[in-house]
């Protein structure tokens, strides 16, 4: 039975242009994640390897690989390598925001305990360390060191910046850059340096990653206060969380005395009381912040889409450019 | 004034020795924390690092390759790489241990909190691999990779094994190895690396610095059932704890029923009452454990001292065979 495109979603197109590597991917990240000694750290992560995530990361840099001409294998270590530091991040945030749900399943920390998910999320970004170097590739080397200390900042900043209502888009972005956009320009980037594709080719695929994690978190961000249940989250765990996010920052940009109180107390001083969270959407809809929020995610894909261009034309280089859309098309 | 040698310790005649170095390590550690977005980083770092850690990891690896005629720039930085490396360790032990105190001042997750504590664990990680892409010495980058490794996995058997009365003096030294020693010979090992030391050299020097770390953690071990409090730590908390050391797991090998049962209740079930811990001592004294692990500490640090001896005679390798007995002096 066949398929016409316009069916498939962009990351199951690429999930079967990639099938073959991406096979190999699983391998290889079954492979690392055994330890001889600590039968924890494979329970640990095969929970959260193997609950359906998408790959998204390691396709972006198969694909980008792929794009480029590489022929050769270590384009399957480095996705695996983007894998790992994911999975690492997501163990370590969980502790940190205290999560009980992630992907729709109990959350490791929840499971085992906050011990193990620290300790399992060191463990497998060693791993991923370990094979970044197996690729003898410097340059690869450095672009994922440089994004490790990316993500680490922001985690750091969104934990200072968060409740602070004076934190504004700047630094929003600079946020989203760390947490998320950090690992998705390393992704396609590495992709392109591993490939040996000229320099403008690598910053394009930088540009792309980089504005397509950026569309991709403000998108999950606009979710946690509309869309579907479908990333496994809650409605309104950022607003529970007192995580300041794009649709409650602008509503924050044109609120009045009241509102502005309304945001000091429930945010800033996380006194939350019944009804809150529906008064928090109300607020949002009154000032369109969730429309301005789609528009902002949309221009960030234009700017993914528009990175592509210099690449010569390819079926994945149409494949990451759909993707782009894909990821806005979750909120509509 | 001049002191003759006897009078001054061993870790102090290595700082003198390597004073312009161990300068240019704290400059660079002062100026690899920092954190243009996130305040919150260099002050944790801070409190950390300047707390006055005798830098023992770093002089390893400085007199390492200056003992190996090194002369070129990248030891500091690998000295930095090492210190990080155990800072970021630190911060997240102190959270799994849910330590209070550390070096006889407040921890980092109990002066600001946890989530901080294991970000900036990640960050001081991240820029650890940063520190060492620079080198641009692929070898030291394999080192180091899987001495991280080594060490996460040390610390999640740790958390599945210390509690467990089955835990053996094989299974101990799995976990002292990743825990501690790990650290230290990759500290030896990539000094005499980068400074192209032939091959029987450099082993000698990872040997040296497993033997030196093994020594090293039995005798940590053995001062939280006895010493003084110099280590910042206080009597017993290992046992508060539950978790099983080597004085510990000898006792429980030559337990009768009744003593058994006692460790059962206190160390496996954690059922712990007033007088326990001097009752744990008792134990200890009757069957002289703490003097058989003494012994096993001071054939540790023979070992570690004869693995130097293939190494050209030098001053440095004195300050080294001297430091090894300074390890163990510590509880005589």
């Amino acid at each position: 039975m066949s398929l016409d495109n316009a069916q498939i979603k962009p990351h199951e197109r690429l999930a079967a242009a990639l099938a073959v590597d991406l096979d190999a991917v699983n391998v290889l990240i079954r492979e690392r994640m055994a330890s001889k000694h600590a039968p924890r750290i494979p329970e640990v992560t095969a929970h959260l390897v193997e609950a359906g995530g998408k790959r998204l990361r390691p396709m972006l840099t198969l694909a980008a690989a792929r794009m480029c001409g590489y022929t050769g294998p270590y384009h399957v270590h480095l996705a695996a390598t983007v894998e790992f530091i994911h999975t690492a991040t997501l163990l370590h945030d969980d502790v940190v925001d205290e999560s009980g749900q992630r992907r729709g399943r109990p959350t490791a920390n929840l499971l085992w305990d906050n011990k193990s998910s620290i300790l399992v999320g060191d463990y497998l970004f060693s791993r991923s360390f370990q094979l970044m170097v197996e690729t003898g590739n410097m340059r690869v080397l450095g672009i994922l060191a440089n994004a490790s200390a990316t993500i680490a900042e922001g985690e750091v900043l969104q934990l200072t910046a968060a409740q602070n209502l004076s934190t504004n888009e700047a630094i929003y972005l600079q946020i989203v850059r760390g947490k998320t956009a950090a690992l998705f320009s390393a992704a396609t980037e590495v992709g392109g340096v591993i490939a040996g594709a000229p320099e403008e080719q690598v910053r394009a695929l930088f540009d792309y990653g980089d504005a397509l994690g950026i569309s991709f978190q403000i998108v999950d961000d606009l979710l946690d206060y509309g869309g579907s249940d479908a990333t496994g989250k809650n409605i309104g765990d950022d607003f529970r969380e007192r995580k300041l996010t794009l649709p409650v920052i602008k509503a924050i940009a044109c609120a009045d005395d009241e509102e502005r109180a309304f945001w000091k107390r429930t945010i800033e001083k996380g006194d939350q009381r019944d009804g809150d969270l529906d008064h928090a959407l109300g607020l949002l809809a009154k000032h369109g912040t969730m429309e301005q929020t789609q528009l902002d995610a949309i221009d960030w894909t234009k700017r993914a889409q528009a990175a592509l261009t210099i690449l010569p034309a390819s079926d994945f280089r149409e494949m990451l450019h759909d993707l782009a859309d894909y990821v806005v098309a979750r909120i509509s």
